[in-house]
């Protein structure tokens, strides 16, 4: 099929109608089809079911170095714990805080200490009349959401392949000392997939902020979370490039065993420098007495070590590729060589990011729902829900089974194809 | 033997040679006792080794409601938690959200929130220029560290056997727009481990406060933890008695399981008005996805019901109650009718209170320590850690095994004795 911008109004007029025919078809079925959020699926759950049988009654619940787990105390987490959680970090355990079960708790609290008590002596950011934060776009609605909450500025920074435009991102950061922060998800990044270059890496430890309590907040929350076993993004460690940059405190690295164990019964870390974690050690300390420890010794216990989480991550990936593979092949076959939309072929992480035409994602996302297939909402990846062309759409394959998924996929594909009719022929009145 | 007031000079000198003999015998010993923190003993922690098999690899791990526990969801709590946890807490489920693993996190939380975004529509704390903070004395250290992190002026109201006293906490309340809330243990108080009574509970539902955004902070954290069958101290509970008194909104109440089960990997709670919980939940959606809900399941499979869990409670107590006893038998063995100290006899709770001769408080500690008992800092039952009597020590008994216990229990009151003496000689001069 030739490309929508090269037929006339006339067969545009007689292509939908084809399409909508099999829409139709698709209409009288009452599908019930998800594929809005990055849940892991039964069978991925059922991986860790395991995890359920390494703690018993007949356990020793000690640590390595003798604290009983079963009681108060170890703020910061098992030595253990720490080994295994800053593998998966690609740190030193010294340079980790084990925290409880949500990443996106440890960067809200991280945010809101900061709001309420200041980065390192600096002014806290409640006495300030402004804050703004850089988002990287598309991106993830529940950072954005945070930001949001504590009311600052959200500045869209544009997801370019390699990565955050890194020209905007400097300007912004070493220019304006209201600029406080910046989302990132540099591996397998949510929704495009994409990691950021070693270019880009290299960039963002080399920032020089016009505020001295600008940090990066660096979700890794898909570090070890390939799909295919000999073909990983590689993304060069931040806090080792930052301190070799000379900016050791400028970021925070955030992540979890989430999409590795259980979601809600994991464990989330952050990961800085000495004198961040100094920081962040005065406020925990008042803040609570500890974290699940018994759950850090069962993930420990579970794991054995990181080579026992990779192998882990092999059998998620089993999984999960056909799931990825099946949907782009389905986009490939029913979009390719239109010129109507594109979409990202991830080699990791949780989702594809499809982008169409602008003016479309909205009532792409609106049919898709009137066949029985609810999406992610058009405008979600963006900052205040606003994508500024209303063309992105965050697709997750993970969590409907794959004979779902087909079908899902093929009801996106068609939706996306009368909808972008739709707009043309609106387009050409 | 007669009241230390009645004795000479040379007769205090005399005893004081005597109690110095058996000081010196103890510290020969090179003991290293403990009774310095509210842990519970390993023994207690045994009683709950059955809940690391409730759960594994066999069983469905899915709510009443169809949940599975081991994905992402179900933000406030299983609805068979949240019956078990509000039964625990005298409320209906909807009453209640659970939360992880720590209810002084839940209480940081909720101070944290009300300071950047304030309560109930009100001016976010962090907004004005002052909050004050009434702190029943003496009382919990990590209560007033939460307050004193956020920089409020922490106000002292003394407890009394019966509960705070009212007529302060009345005059603070209703006439102070500065004042925002107040700290309580309710039952089997830290570290009085008395009880408010039923006047005192219904004066606290009656308080016209000043400000709208003014909160009790009601820490129901040894709500069923009765060292004795058949003789408990029953407090009417706070939500229905603010209800009633036309002030729904007044009061959050707290509580968890962490000295039911294990500490740091047991479940905690936050139950409040209709109006409030909907403030909470605001912001709880941004901070986290949810909690652990598998370990909420290995509660309620472990406990089965509230009966389970005060079955399991009389456990507890029977570890616990020789400790009580034999601390008060030692105390009333070696201090009675010295007129130089009282202490506590509790039903319940953690610890025992001892006050004994202004300005001695500091020294007895001391002088426990260099015989190797370490007791809780003196002064850290008062906010800013500033006892301003010097008098008052807190006893927690539950860690060391009875016969440890009884050593530290004997030093303590050798020391008590001895600084005593010391105390008043040196007035004498």
């Amino acid at each position: 099929m030739k490309p929508f911008s090269e037929m006339t109004k006339d067969e545009l007029k007689v292509l939908r109608k084809e399409l909508k025919v099999k829409y139709h078809e698709f209409q009288d079925k009452n599908l019930q089809l998800n594929m809005s959020r990055g849940k892991p699926c039964s069978e991925q759950l059922d991986l860790s079911m395991g995890m359920m049988d390494v703690l018993n009654s007949e356990c020793d619940l000690r640590s390595d170095d003798g604290s009983d787990c079963r009681n108060y105390g170890v703020l910061e987490g098992l030595p253990e714990a720490k080994q295994l959680i800053s593998d998966m970090m690609e740190v030193s355990p010294e340079q980790v805080i084990i925290y409880g079960n949500s990443s996106l708790n440890v960067m809200y609290d991280q945010i809101s200490r900061s709001f309420t008590h200041g980065v390192m002596g600096n002014t806290p950011w409640c006495k300030l009349d402004k804050v703004k934060w850089l988002c990287v776009v598309p991106g993830y609605d529940r950072h954005f959401g945070i930001t949001e909450f504590f009311g600052f500025e959200l500045i869209n920074i544009p997801m370019l392949p390699d990565g955050p435009d890194m020209d905007m991102v400097e300007m912004y950061v070493n220019n304006d000392p209201e600029v406080k922060g910046i989302w990132c998800v540099p591996k397998y990044s949510n929704p495009t997939g994409n990691s950021y270059s070693a270019e880009v890496v290299d960039r963002f430890a080399h920032l020089k902020p016009a505020a001295p309590d600008f940090r990066i907040y660096w979700d890794n929350a898909y570090s070890i979370h390939h799909l295919y076993d000999n073909d990983h993004d590689f993304v060069p460690e931040i806090l080792n490039a930052c301190k070799k940059a000379g900016n050791p405190d400028i970021v925070y690295k955030f992540s979890s065993t989430s999409k590795i164990t259980f979601p809600g019964s994991g464990i989330a870390a952050i990961a800085a420098s000495h004198n961040n974690l100094d920081d962040i050690r005065k406020q925990l300390k008042v803040q609570t007495i500890g974290h699940d420890k018994v759950n850090q010794l069962r993930h420990v216990r579970f794991f054995g070590d990181i080579k026992g989480m990779n192998e882990h991550m092999r059998k998620h990936a089993d999984i999960l590729r056909p799931k990825f593979e099946a949907v782009e092949e389905i986009l490939e076959r029913e979009l390719g060589g239109l010129g109507i939309g594109s979409w990202t072929k991830p080699k990791g992480g949780y989702f594809i990011s499809f982008t169409g035409m602008d003016g479309t994602a909205k009532r792409i996302v609106a049919r898709c729902k009137k066949c029985g297939v609810t999406m992610t909402d058009a405008g979600a990846t963006y900052p205040y829900h606003k994508d500024p062309h209303d063309s992105n759409i965050r697709i997750a394959p993970s969590f409907p089974s794959l004979e779902e998924l087909k079908k899902a996929a093929e009801i996106f594909a068609l939706s996306a194809r009368i909808t972008t009719i739709d707009v043309m022929l609106e387009n050409m009145e």
